[in-house]
């Protein structure tokens, strides 16, 4: 930032995907939004995401960044700037007291109450440019802040490890670590910027994980995800899911109907296993996306990381497709969304 | 061709690259090898690809094309052009005779009677580029023969299909199919420049496969693969891999080691399954390349690609690295080699 780089409006939109990223998690039930003010020639003057609930959003944090800079320039941001006071006055106002010239912009705000930001900003004579890089902000910070927009649901990814032959541990039940540490790294990140982390008793029982965020020394990330545990049975008071590092749930039923309403109020669900959960959520139609970090190993064995998903014959196969395909070190990060 | 398109050394290798794949598997023990002409203007004027063993190389083929426009121009050649008499004459000299200034060439000879053919083109006043599109060639067309010259064995290829979680079938067996209509083809282009390929006895039973390499409209390729049989059970004379498409091996043994004494002489090796078979072929490390097609779908249930690969825990799970990661219409082709 220091050397003030000259950015087009994809590139600027690119930093401003990573500013959303970075505040993504905090900010639920609002957007993750993420903004870069761009001055008469180009130059970044100020990057900014959304606060937390009820705080200033990106587009302000930014203007307020560039302090006087913005006059002429360009202010390129995730989501259609707002036109709605709500505990905030709108963006649209700011961005037009700020003299900026040109608004740029990935994903038109679904939000009726908030949306026209656009058409006001047109009326005040600032050009505006929508859908820049629209795909990697609708499959990246607002994938599932857009998901609950539109369909009034949590958004619920099912994350699991595996290796190439589909299994989650090895003959004997070892399993630490299928992945490797950058696999680990980007899912500690996720789970850091997801409301909540369900997992089956199964998985306390035997693994006795403590399902928190943690930064790659080892520490507690800022924000944790309340932790979640499916089951009838007792789950001693000494697991560590029950420790002080973040809020526990333990919803005593074999439903994920039930579950979702316990967590009816989230935007971003994580479900992290083990098979039978992961299966009764997948029969039930349940996952939104599937998230499988597959290292090139081989195990064989009966230890598979999924079992029974209710699919009878080929012709009843569940059908996903790949949305998008990336190393993580030396393993495989699969997306996949329904078909 | 007509209009003669002008291409810079690496897009010539390419070219040179797509020549290779046509012929491979139609000059065993000899290098599918491909050659572009590029006259003075680098206007392509010529391409060839290997001929059968104890026909003409790549490069002659490449210059009879160009019909006298090689002169002044470059040769574009996968493999370093041979200095050795054999069944054909030096390809260096036909070279020399054609009056090339330059020759550019991917991956030197590691065959000590056919090498030097890079010394003696310099040495005769020929401009000699080395190393363009290395690996296109050492993955790609060369990757089999490459592998025969280093080890001396056949290069053996796992190959399967699988949903992302690991299964060849559904829980009632049945898989017809598991993968797309582009990733068949794939697989029977493969098959095409294979030299064998491997099931077991199992196979036979339960999906009576004619084993043959077949094209999009149904028709035989023109190169069929022999196919081998592993197993003690006595298969039934109207099994199909048994009729006139190809000839059959059938090797009445357990053991890996004998499947490939029996194909000693041969460079591409197709393992197809099923599990018990690439079990074996696995827990003896005789695989040096897995290709799995692997469909956005999961099935569940007991049927897996692979059971038994002798792994009793995590620290001793077989450890391969990503070589390519291949969309195939919907499903994704991962080819992994040891690490
Ligand atoms: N590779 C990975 O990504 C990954 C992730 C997590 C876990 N794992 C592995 O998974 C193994 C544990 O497997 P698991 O299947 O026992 O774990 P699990 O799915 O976490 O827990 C199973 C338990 O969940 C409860 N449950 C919730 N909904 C259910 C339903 N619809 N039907 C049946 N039971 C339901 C049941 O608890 P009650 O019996 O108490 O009612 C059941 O016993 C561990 O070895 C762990 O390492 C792997
Ligand atoms: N998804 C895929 O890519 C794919 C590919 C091929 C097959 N498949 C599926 O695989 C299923 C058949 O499975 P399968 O495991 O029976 O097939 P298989 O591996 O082809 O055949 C098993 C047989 O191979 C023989 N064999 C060879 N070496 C052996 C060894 N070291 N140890 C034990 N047996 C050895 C045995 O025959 P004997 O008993 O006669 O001695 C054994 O019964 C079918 O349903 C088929 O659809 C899937």
């Amino acid at each position: 930032m220091s050397s003030n780089p000259v950015l087009d409006d994809e590139a600027a939109m690119l930093l401003a995907v990573e500013q959303a990223e970075k505040v993504k998690g905090a900010t639920y039930p609002n957007p993750p939004v993420g903004a870069v003010i761009l001055d008469a020639e180009h130059r970044v003057v100020g990057v900014g995401g959304t606060e937390p609930a009820g705080y200033a959003h990106a587009e302000v944090v930014a203007l307020r960044r560039a302090a006087g800079l913005a006059a002429g320039g360009t202010a390129v941001v995730t989501l259609e700037p707002c036109d709605h006071h709500g505990k905030t006055p709108p963006c649209t106002e700011a961005l037009l007291a700020a003299g900026v010239a040109r608004v740029v912009y990935a994903v038109a705000d679904p939000n009726p109450v908030a949306a026209d930001g656009a058409a006001r900003l047109a009326a005040a004579g600032v050009e505006v440019v929508a859908g820049v890089q629209a795909d990697a902000v609708t499959t990246g910070p607002l994938r599932e802040w857009l998901h609950r927009q539109r369909t009034g649901r949590p958004h619920v990814t099912w994350k699991y490890a595996t290796s190439i032959d589909g299994r989650s541990a090895a003959a004997d039940g070892s399993s630490q670590w299928i992945t490797s540490e950058a696999a680990r790294a980007d899912l500690h990140r996720r789970r850091a910027s997801a409301e909540a982390i369900v997992v089956g008793t199964g998985t306390v029982l035997v693994d006795d994980p403590t399902l928190t965020a943690r930064l790659p020394d080892g520490a507690l990330a800022d924000r944790q995800p309340l932790r979640v545990v499916v089951g009838e049975r007792e789950i001693s008071a000494d697991a560590k899911v029950l420790n002080d590092d973040s809020r526990t749930m333990v919803i005593r039923t074999h439903d994920p109907a039930e579950v979702l309403r316990a967590l009816s109020d989230r935007t971003d669900v994580l479900i992290e296993g083990g098979p039978t959960l992961a299966g009764a959520f997948l029969r039930a139609g349940a996952i939104d996306r599937i998230l499988a970090y597959v290292a090139p190993i081989l195990l064989g064995g009966p230890v598979t990381a999924v079992d029974d998903v209710g699919v009878p014959s080929i012709g009843r196969a569940l059908r996903w497709r790949y949305d998008s395909v990336q190393p993580i070190g030396p393993d495989l990060l699969l997306s996949l969304v329904p078909n």
